[in-house]
């Protein structure tokens, strides 16, 4: 795969406009009674007619035969090598709340829990208390005071939160609290590199004051840390390629991972129709509109394979306004498949359909997993498609003379 | 492509059984009368309606335009890159006669060469002595004595021998006795890094005594030495993967092959149903299992396209012995082409065909070259087919949250 310094070297300023629409796990498999995908079962008549012009293929999330989560399968589609840049446990759940990292941040993801008189544990999740308790409790932990380090402490739900440790030397290379298993003690943190040594001492510190402060509390009386992260260094999408990307997206969690690469968070609000009512409003401020409709994957998270349907189908009666604001490359995809029957993310590559005038069209019958098979874009990685859209709009200048 | 220590880390536990049935250079090229390959001229009607439920692809063992040999061929298949990974000569001799190896053996290739009074070599292959005489010959270098390093020495065939040098400091690095060419002396080994400079004595000795040896044999009064290699770290199937992998081949080099990842050898008989009586007596045993049809191979070799074509043929009816035995996932493929009208291995991709419940069906005519151009596994490398393998025997967990 070409560099990201290649590419950095290759980009070129132009006026084009590109709308990546991301289905999130759009990606399907046939349902027993007629053999049809969901993609394949939508009644979709301004994708077909798209796809009809465009060029297809199908893309691989990080690898074939790997089931990518969200944030490995966004990152491939923004153009960065999942297998490369990762995230750590605690930075996605500081990103999936919205919070705005800074370098000098360590993230963990927290469970509160139970503990007995022994201190051992009786309940890893605290029994799931409700998210309002959670954010109490949360309040309460911000009061702690470490040397040298700024707390931040956010709920995320029932049980889980977010300790954000802000301060010099905080690196990464934590071992976790959490012992996975009932009637044994949270472990201590240890730092598992030397430069790591500060950050342990630190998160130890928090560990045994929360321990003190959630004492009188019932069932939530101890915390469990896992995934300790620093922020990842990722090179801005605005750097490479010189672009203003906005994100336009329901859900947090996906502002957060377009925020990881540069794009700016649009206010999106609360449907497909919603988002498309802001892809109108800030057509004329961005270069690239990431746009993320989440209910594909939800729905088929929970086997519900005519929800899924539904949502492909609302997206497509709301086609027609993104088409009307003309941008020069459309893409629709997904971040990786989560077919209905499945029930969960899986590794099966996921449909691309890409538009632009400069397309070899692929007088495909429909956009379809099928169709995409024998598509001009053949099968890629996902990363490989970022570089592909700056070429069809004509933002990368002839590599070598 | 990810790497192992990738794999290793999303490995899980599962019930699922693996089936990988390898036609030896299964891959054809079309015939000249009806411009059939083998594959297509084979009545398969099994294979064919298994591709209709599967996925299918096109697969290069090494890299595009690369003919493979056995071992870098199966390693691909294994789910290493052989480029990455790489079987010496001698070791590969050793494996191709299902010798035992350990960490502490060096091995050659040799051959028996016949030299005049003056030493020079009168023929490189002592005119292809009989195999018997070459196991006696090989029983009288047994007895030499070298300090501090035991000695085996295996007859393979004809001229051919392996020697395996074992004992403690024994490193690679020596350069080969062979000149190639008649009318020069067998030149000494020598080390080509400092570390093998014991190595290189203790062969060097070995050649002396054998010298004396066989001073009195004709036409095989000397020895060539070539390939000296150590028996190479992979890591092993169980380890990556933690599944327990059995061979079923009735060539002895495959075994070999297939046991320097970690498979354990079942005993196979002689034919192509023989294999499948094994396969179902083992079955309960293993969760993944090789099996090696070798005469696809050899009659290509030979130019034999109606031979090639019977033994696809054979295949395909012993095909429903494996499919009622409901393995979770079956691939059926080759390690490389070997095109009965090339008569020899070739650089073209190799069918694949992938069967599982999670499979998007391909709904393709049959199992060919031409079918798998369109196949949803697309056009990959092969050691990249066993993380897919893993990921449809759901043996992955996500990558990332």
């Amino acid at each position: 795969m070409i560099s990201l310094d290649d590419l950095k070297a290759l980009a070129r300023p132009a006026q084009t406009k590109i709308v990546l629409l991301v289905m999130d796990g759009v990606g399907g498999l046939p349902r027993a009674f007629d053999g049809k995908t969901e993609l394949e079962a939508a009644q979709t008549p301004h994708l077909d007619a798209l796809a009809v012009q465009a060029t297809l293929g199908l893309a691989d999330p990080v690898a074939p035969g790997i089931t990518p989560g969200s944030g490995p399968g966004h990152l491939g589609l923004f153009g960065y090598d999942p297998l490369q840049f990762r995230i750590g446990r605690g930075v996605l759940e500081a990103v999936g709340i919205d919070m705005h990292m800074t370098e000098r941040d360590l993230a963990a993801r927290g469970n509160f829990c139970s503990v007995d008189a022994q201190g051992l544990i009786t309940d890893r999740r605290a029994g799931r208390i409700p998210t309002e308790v959670c954010a109490r409790l949360c309040g309460l932990l911000e009061k702690i005071r470490l040397p040298g380090a700024e707390l931040i402490v956010r709920p995320v739900r029932e049980h889980r939160f977010v300790v954000l440790f802000r301060g010099e030397g905080l690196e990464e290379g934590l071992s976790e609290t959490d012992p996975q298993e009932v009637g044994k003690a949270p472990l201590p943190v240890h730092a598992e590199a030397s430069h790591a040594a500060r950050a342990a001492e630190i998160a130890n510190r928090f560990v045994a004051e929360a321990k003190k402060i959630l004492a009188g509390e019932q069932p939530a009386n101890m915390v469990l840390l896992r995934g300790f992260s620093k922020y990842p260094k990722i090179p801005q999408l605005t750097e490479i390629y010189g672009i203003r990307a906005g994100v336009i997206a329901v859900y947090p969690m996906y502002r957060g991972l377009a925020r990881l690469v540069g794009m700016e968070g649009l206010s999106a609000g609360d449907t497909v129709a919603d988002e498309f009512t802001a892809l109108e409003k800030h057509f004329g401020q961005f270069d690239f509109f990431f746009v993320h409709i989440k209910k594909t994957d939800s729905y088929g998270e929970d086997g519900n394979f005519d929800g899924k349907v539904h949502v492909i189908e609302e997206l497509d009666r709301e086609l027609p306004r993104l088409l009307a604001l003309k941008p020069d490359v459309i893409v629709v995809t997904g971040d990786h498949s989560t077919p209905a029957t499945h029930k969960a993310h899986s590794w099966h590559p996921v449909p691309v359909l890409l538009w632009s005038k400069w397309c070899r069209p692929d007088h495909a019958k429909g956009f379809s997993e099928r169709e995409c098979r024998f598509g001009g874009l053949g099968h890629i990685r996902a990363a490989e498609l970022m570089p592909m859209i700056m070429g069809y709009a004509e933002r990368l200048a002839k590599f070598g003379a």
